[in-house]
């Protein structure tokens, strides 16, 4: 188990030659994640609150189950797999490799232990570190986009982790703590009401391409490049905030049913959705459950923890509504990657800065858009097992973009296209609204 | 009660002048929606054998509510509503219209009885003929704009009645017959094997308008008028047959995982489905239920009774995908509207006739598009209660096209949207593919 | 269809010989259950609105399909069937006999329709005509036993026919009436306070023997006789009053963990009771629904419709107990079967009588005991599929005595031993207390 | 955390005078929780893999809270209580001393951690002692007779936390042990067939009580002295084994409803059950889970984890019947109180032994009498709180007797009660026939 410490991001960029920065981000990208687990006691990995969450010990199985599979299987001679029933245990939803663990009994295991994991992992390790230096190996172009397949593969295990572990800690009456304040967190928040105004960021009609088009590495739902027709339409500047998502709860926003589309108003019936999640009034303050325990709402950051019926319901409130992916992207192109990610220490969305520009696209929140998840025209899924990985959940999910506090810098693309059901809420999710 | 007879469709086509066109129609409607149901015994109208069936009862009160509480009680001085307890017992889901019966329990009410509900249409249309002779009324744009809704509404329900009977007649283990087999359905079967060979037809690279854009009656989900970029395409000509159908169902299509979306996977073996709804595979032959009872199948015939998730999986099997929305409206709209409706009396889908062009787009069965139902740029719903006619609904759900073998001919266009989960089975729902 | 008019209960008792009232008896039951059923609707008979009742319908078939199972099958020469799937929808749980239609969804079928159901004892009838005059048929002794077995079976049915057709209509919010009130309910109720205060009725220690000794009919449970030892008790004079529980429920009874067993906690707040079925509380008074409709509460009868959760409850709250079954029959094996049946009409349960004696023994209310339905010491169920009769039941359930105000008086005995699960309160059930 | 090392049970016996007795015990039994748990990882004691059984870490802390919640609080003056939420989290069913935390969620609280539990029993323990030595306490007399039902319930919590750990390592499939083979497991079975044949132990006719009537400890229920009369009846000599239980299994039983009651069925179907838990045919030899993982099955040893309703399906197969009882309680009472309990460190039923008297009737297996539970006479439940110890749990569950291989020698009574479902099979229960 690594030593405990302060979780200090490691400087995680890649190298120049393309064959060093493989190997490179592999390491580094591997000790990420257990440098994440660090202040975590044993007991705090085996368990799961709900059925969408996985106990941390199950995601630093799982990414190792995934270079196993898809990398050392295949590509090493006489390779020995470390345990015959972690393809069962660890596979996750790979169908054509294999029966697996049902997901809801994720928490259910108490074998193999924590240390055995970190065994497993090491283990994997040692021969993907072998694998990584053998460049002539004939099927090297291979092991080269499926190795950085998998090293974007654990980078979004290191989100869903984080968000897993605040939904653990946040079922628990005792609020446990995975990691302080962040000591500029609170200065960070404006003393006087130094905040910008809403502006509206106006695009013209327009005939566009959508989709990745440079030569680093992208996932198969981000091709081909699409051809969209867009009219004219506006971006607001700025996220929706904390504050201005308590006038939509004081308004009755959650007792309206006009505002909520049909399934959206079942839902928030069935589970009794008052806020967003986290929320909870306290001697007439509203507070949420954070990843350093229980704090009061800091009204001018972007809300946070919202599903998709949520933001729509809201932005039908305002007499305005979401912006699609393709109006989202254009705009994203034109600014640089910048933000509040996982590197910044924050853990969570921070205060709106006075900018009369597009502000916080990137980092903070990831951005519901109004786009349901379907393939771009012409997509082809990769081959084999890895085509699973992304094309089969194309039907009644909604497209996300921009990344979170969450989420490592050098993960995230103007073209990321991230996608949950439009019921959930247990990841950084927020949004801006469009007209 | 209506005499019994046979099912003999009234000719039913709008006059010349709008008003006259109005009652007329209004009259027309009404009558059809007791015809469908002079072959039901008493108690043929008041089960429901399914959540998303509802009793045929309950049908021809709510479309009757639907009058009473949209035109009759806004527009028509002193009205006495019917019964009191009915604005309960028939609202489907107007919320903002207040609370209402919960729709699974809808067969569980033997009171009001089936006499009592034709009373109820009685007086309703008593009131609705004199509303719709008061020419001079200062709000006759509304009523004749709202008793449009209202008709078109009522046909809707027409389609949902034969759609449910054949639900509920398919559970009983007696498997009752609605209406004999028509005349020269058998003779309709081509003996030899004289049918065309499918084709491909193209359709150039354009930027398009969709939506509706004549004078005549629409529903708001098809406005705007929405320009889309359609890159070039190929519709196949005729409709997946059943014949084709059998061939993924022997190729082991439903047990074959890679096929299938990963939310249409989880569908398939909650519900253990083997082949479309209604399929019975008995001593070597497939038959399935038809509103003729039992039948042997018609190979030739188009499938019908399949869910988006079967219509997807069988294109992912050849290699094909699914039209768009807008794909299938840009070649909809260059043909005339002529097909297999209501008003053949066949209540099933037939043939597929020979001809090299497309076939089949209106009538037979509804086309599953692999567009998610979403609001086109612009759109605004209806005022008041009932803009929750459509728009509501906007979310988690896949648009058809084109009307099948139980839509009246006068209630379809070819900007007409359809929409159903991706899951329904029970509505005549087959596919064409595209690429 | 019996031709509709008043419910006049035939009167019927046993002739001499034994032969004639066999035949007899027989008519006179399959005739009763006809005229219970004058006054319903076509669409009352089909319908479901909870699992444990059946439809109307359904009781009348199933009654039939015993007959025709258990004696014209096995002892009719070349006896024809009715109908190839009746078999299969009308057995009620007798697995041995072959499979059946699931409980839950007896409510789903229209067919066969009521005009076919009556058609269906029609003929069974006539069959059963033929062989109960057929004397000397060799297996006489069979059919005699076994046609006493149906003719009780189908009292039963009559009194479920009647709880069941109580909940239907409470179900409905048109809340029909079955049968108008009583003309002399409500001079039975006394305008002054001349009620017989409660009394405790003593009984010695000592070794008894329970179970039925006569030589007339009985059900297999409550054979053979038992050797019981009692302490010495006392009996409660009266069965509690529905004034009496109305101050139980104000003081909070319903809220009061400490009176209620685990599993009746659980089920309490699963349900959500805070008081018998079919109380409502309007306007400040306690109302119920009757078989004549929504009544106001009569303080002076028992308690119906309360279940052993809350009997055993209550007796908590007043420090007392129920009853054991042992207990019960020793003191009912010395009074006369008098009381409040069917047969009086009032189908409901009467003002208490002041009386220092026991009162209300029979009828009224079936009585909940403290005893779980268990086999008597030596208990032998029938042979065959008869055989699932009773003994497959006895576990879970606790037993009821004394009969209600729905059963036939000809139907009880100070032996019989009625059962159903603790939480049931559908039936007629009410209690007294003992200690 | 106590060091590691062999499971060595401590010599566990009640000293001379009482109130060393008392304080000893205490000790002991506390001492006896934490040897239990030496060998378990971690990560074993927090998980929950199904309703009914809870995580080791929290039956640890639960026995604490007892004491805490039952004499700390109310006898020691100033106590602090430990944590404030605890009383919250390790409440386990006592609805009149608070809320508690819902039982299916035990296993989802990764805090407190193990540690924090040990820690939380030393501080108990700490002030336990220093009570437990207060001799001069005005309420001694009440401290006394609590801590001895904190023992004892500790000893209750000792057996379930084993046949917890049980359950949840069966679940794992990497099938973890908790203790190897004890070292004469193995020679204990018969090497040649020296097996005793069954006897039938006859009793005559007799009034008799039962009860426990010594001066030492008992449980409410046990009380008070209950007169019963006994018809003539035969035990069997010897518990039914597993090698007769696969008789069963070959004859078909578990496919033949005849033998089932009808709630036996329904379990049977909804539960799939084909053998006793823990069962597993692999390559035509039976095996079972035990505590020393994967065994292939004792034939000569009494079958174990069977339900109720399996009990009494096989006793009705062979043409008897299970003991009431009482007639249990009076055999038992002749006979001196030996056999396979924790002590012997067996964990499992061991061969049954040639002889002609009545064998195992302590230890070995639990024994499913046919006796609901129920009330003895004038039973009479502790005080206050307390009193939800037993009385509440009085309707739908079975009394077994004897104790079991898992059970502490100096815990188990003649008169002693316990109970479960009858469809409980997660513990130590077998059963012997009667006729």
């Amino acid at each position: 188990m690594p030593a405990p410490g302060n979780i200090t991001r490691v400087d995680f960029d890649k190298a120049s030659s393309p064959i060093n920065s493989l190997l490179t981000s592999y390491q580094q990208v591997r000790k990420q994640s257990e440098i994440l687990c660090q202040k975590l006691e044993i007991e705090d990995y085996g368990i799961q609150t709900f059925e969408d969450v996985s106990p941390p010990k199950w995601h630093l199985a799982h990414v190792s189950w995934f270079f196993e599979t898809f990398l050392l299987k295949p590509y090493v001679a006489n390779y020995r797999i470390f345990h015959p029933e972690f393809a069962y245990l660890f596979n996750s939803y790979y169908e054509t490799a294999g029966s697996f663990h049902p997901r809801p009994e994720r928490g259910l295991l108490s074998r193999p232990t924590v240390k055995e994991v970190y065994q497993y992992r090491a283990y994997v390790d040692e021969h993907m570190n072998q694998l990584l230096t053998d460049w002539d190996h004939e099927q090297w172009r291979d092991i080269d986009s499926r190795t950085w397949v998998g090293i974007h593969h654990e980078q979004q295990h290191q989100e869903l982790l984080l968000t897993d572990i605040k939904y653990n800690f946040a079922y628990n009456p005792l609020r446990p703590i995975y990691n302080p304040l962040h000591p500029t967190y609170e200065t960070n928040k404006p003393s006087v009401r130094d905040l910008p105004g809403l502006r509206w960021i106006e695009f013209d009609e327009d005939l566009v391409e959508i989709g990745y088009k440079s030569d680093g590495f992208c996932y198969d739902n981000e091709l081909p490049l699409n051809k969209v027709f867009l009219a004219p339409y506006k971006l607001a500047s700025c996220l929706v905030t904390n504050g201005e998502f308590i006038e939509f709860i004081e308004a009755r926003g959650y007792q309206t049913v006009r505002l909520w589309l049909s399934d959206a108003w079942k839902t928030l019936r069935t589970q009794n959705w008052r806020a967003p999640l986290y929320w909870e009034k306290s001697g007439g303050q509203w507070c949420y459950m954070t990843l350093s325990g229980m704090q009061e709402i800091n009204e001018h950051a972007p809300v946070c923890h919202v599903s998709f019926y949520e933001a729509d319901a809201y932005a039908r409130w305002k007499g305005k509504r979401l912006p699609t992916e393709a109006e989202w992207e254009v705009a994203a192109k034109k600014i640089p990657i910048t933000g509040n990610f996982l590197e910044s220490g924050y853990l969570q969305p921070i205060t709106v800065q006075a900018n009369d520009k597009l502000a916080q696209m990137f980092g903070d929140v990831w951005e519901w858009t109004q786009s349901p998840y379907t393939p771009y025209s012409g997509y082809q899924p990769l081959k084999g097992t890895l085509g699973e990985y992304n094309g089969k959940f194309m039907s009644n999910q909604i497209v996300l973009r921009g990344g979170s506090c969450l989420t490592s810098k050098d993960h995230i693309r103007a073209s990321y296209r991230n996608f949950f059901y439009p019921k959930d809420r247990w990841q950084c999710s927020g949004f801006r609204l469009a007209k």
